[in-house]
Parts: C-alpha cells; structure tokens; sequence
C-alpha cells in the first residue's frame, strides 16, 4: 500500500525488518507513532541508541552487559564457581535463572552447530567454553540449548569432545511441560518423555 | 524478567508502550536490535527522528503530508472536488484509495465521537467539515468510518447535522464480506446484509 509519504514509508519498511513484524504491523507502528507525543518517539530513538553505545559482551562468558568488567552473573559472588550452564543467546540466560534452579555460571554460545546454515565449531564460542572447563576447574556443565536439530548436534559435538575429560556433561530434560494434557502433546515430545521416564 | 542492563530494560519498556507489543515480543525486538548491525539500527533511527520532523498535517483534509501546502490527495488534479470521503484515521486513505472504488477527496475526522471517553463532537474535525462541505460546494459525502458503536455515533450526528442541506449523505455498506462464507458471519452482520439487500 503506497501511502505517498516518502518518511512515512521509510519507517514502514524499517520496521519491517524487525522479526515477527510484517508491512500491516509495521504500519500500524508507524501511524502510532506519527499520532504519538514528540517525547515519546524521542525516548524509543534514545534508548535505541543507547543500546548500541552502551552494551557490549562480558569477556568471560559472553552475555551482554553495560558493566567495565565482567557481566552481573559472572560478578555475582554468591554463585558457585563449578557448575556452567551453556545456552545458544544471552536471552536465555534471563528465563533459566528466573526459574530458580541454577545458581551456576553461563557460558553463552551464540548460536548453535548448523552445517546446512554453515555455522561450524569455530564460528561459536565452543573454544572459549573448553578453555574455560579447562581453566576454571568445572566440575559440570548444563547444556541448556534449543530443542532442535542444531541444538543436538551441538549438544553430541560438546560431549564428545568432552570424552574423557574429568567434567560431568548433562542436557535440559525432554519431556512434558508443567501443566501439560498428554491429549495435545506430539508424540516426538512423548516418545522422549518416555525415554526419560523418572523412576519413582 | 530482570535483565540486569539498564539500556536493555530501557529499550524493552520503550518498545512495550507500542501498540500489540507486550513485554515478551518487546524482549524479542530488543535482543533481534543488540544483536543486529549497528548501520540497521541508524537507519531505523533516522527513520524515526525523520517521521516528525517532516510529516505534518494537511490544512485542508487533515490526513498526514510531507507536501509544504495540500497533501498528495488535495493536490491531485485527476479527482472530483464535489464528492468527499469522510475517515477516522489518516491510515484509513490509503486503504479506500486502493481499493480504486473512491476518486473524490477525503475529510479525516481524526478520531469519532465516544461520550464515554470523553470525546464530544467539538474534539474532532468535525466543524471544519460543515465548513468544507458549505464553502467547496461539496455535492455528496461519504463516511468511511468504523462500524462499532463509535462510528455509528459519528454517523448519526453528521447526518443530523446535515439535514435540510444540498448535500447527499451516505455511508459504507455493511454486508458479508467478499469470498465471505454464510456459515461463519456473524448475526449481527448477517442482519445488516439481509435490511440492506439490493435488488437484482
């Protein structure tokens, strides 16, 4: 739909370009906008730039942080030293440590081994991690990846360059979330869920 | 969710008060933009600075322009000057253009009469209407507006407002919606359709 506003079309289609929006959404932001108060739309474009100024990768683990040194998980001095949980984004990092359940380190990978995408080894924070298991004496790491085929492709080459090494190798369960009816589970989800069966 | 970083935080707050963004999505976009190449970011940046700075409204119609006088359809030689469309939201003139059924002018009305929101008919464009209507020598209008309570409010009084008047007032046709299939429109619908049957 051409609206014959050249500045109009322009924030349309850079809008667009944000994932999950497509041309309808994206212009129904952008006439929100141009109906907004000037303060507002200046408080986005400042925050947008002060994301980009201000935040930059922890040297450690490689999740994001507005600190000098190392970021808030790897500062956090009432976390145990020992335990790593590897996750894809740094995201992720924010959802496992809401749930209460991991009072370790991270390690983000950004990203995950896809050849058919020709992401290889090297092109993740894989050796970082190994030089980390290595130097900072872990004793166990979570693989906390996606669900997907990149996801286990990662999590078999972690383990098996691991092979030997005196560290405890482990992956999220595979099963059926909380409050989950087994009606509307698909049965690659329940064929895991299966395998993995708990004993009681 | 904490994310520990202040400018992320920042960004995602900013990106909630968008409409159809709740905080999830807005973490989403927020992690897609830190992520993403500083030049995309500029350039979205811009595009929102640009979008106030230039966009203005339309003296006459009240739709939205970057023109220095009468927007793109006040100046357009090629439309009738006798028939105007009368529409809630500067969004609404792109869609009924392209729809190529409509090749008169427009009237925006920027909002239409909610007495339970406090908006009367003095708080919309609906004086410089009557204005129009009576100085352009306006012959038919007609009004585009929503079909919610709102609307039909609007409608009522313009149409009230106009009676005795040398002007044709009519509005869009409620009815089944193109490729729309009888077992899934709504009642309501359905009884606008039958009372505005048209005969063959």
């Amino acid at each position: 739909m051409i609206q014959h506003i050249p500045s109009l079309d322009r924030l349309i289609s850079e809008l667009s370009k944000l994932p999950g929006i497509g041309p309808k959404t994206a212009g129904r932001l952008a006439y929100h906008i141009l109906r907004g108060s000037r303060s507002n739309n200046e408080a986005l474009c400042e925050a947008l730039e002060q994301i980009k100024l201000s935040v930059r990768e922890c040297p450690k683990c490689f999740s994001f942080t507005e600190n000098e040194d190392l970021c808030h998980y790897c500062n956090d001095p009432q976390r145990s030293d020992r335990v790593l949980c590897v996750v894809e984004d740094p995201a992720d990092i924010g959802r496992i440590d809401s749930s209460g359940a991991f009072r370790g380190r991270y390690h983000v990978l950004h990203g995950a081994i896809s050849p058919l995408e020709g992401i290889h080894p090297k092109d993740i924070r894989l050796e970082p991690l190994f030089q980390r298991i290595e130097n900072e004496k872990i004793e166990e790491i979570i693989l906390a990846l996606d669900a997907d085929l990149e996801g286990d492709t990662t999590v078999l080459y972690i383990s098996k360059q691991l092979q030997g090494k005196n560290v405890k190798v482990s992956r999220l369960a595979h099963g059926i979330p909380f409050g989950g009816d087994i009606d509307y589970i698909d049965f690659r989800t329940l064929g895991r869920a299966i395998e993995n069966r708990v004993e009681l």
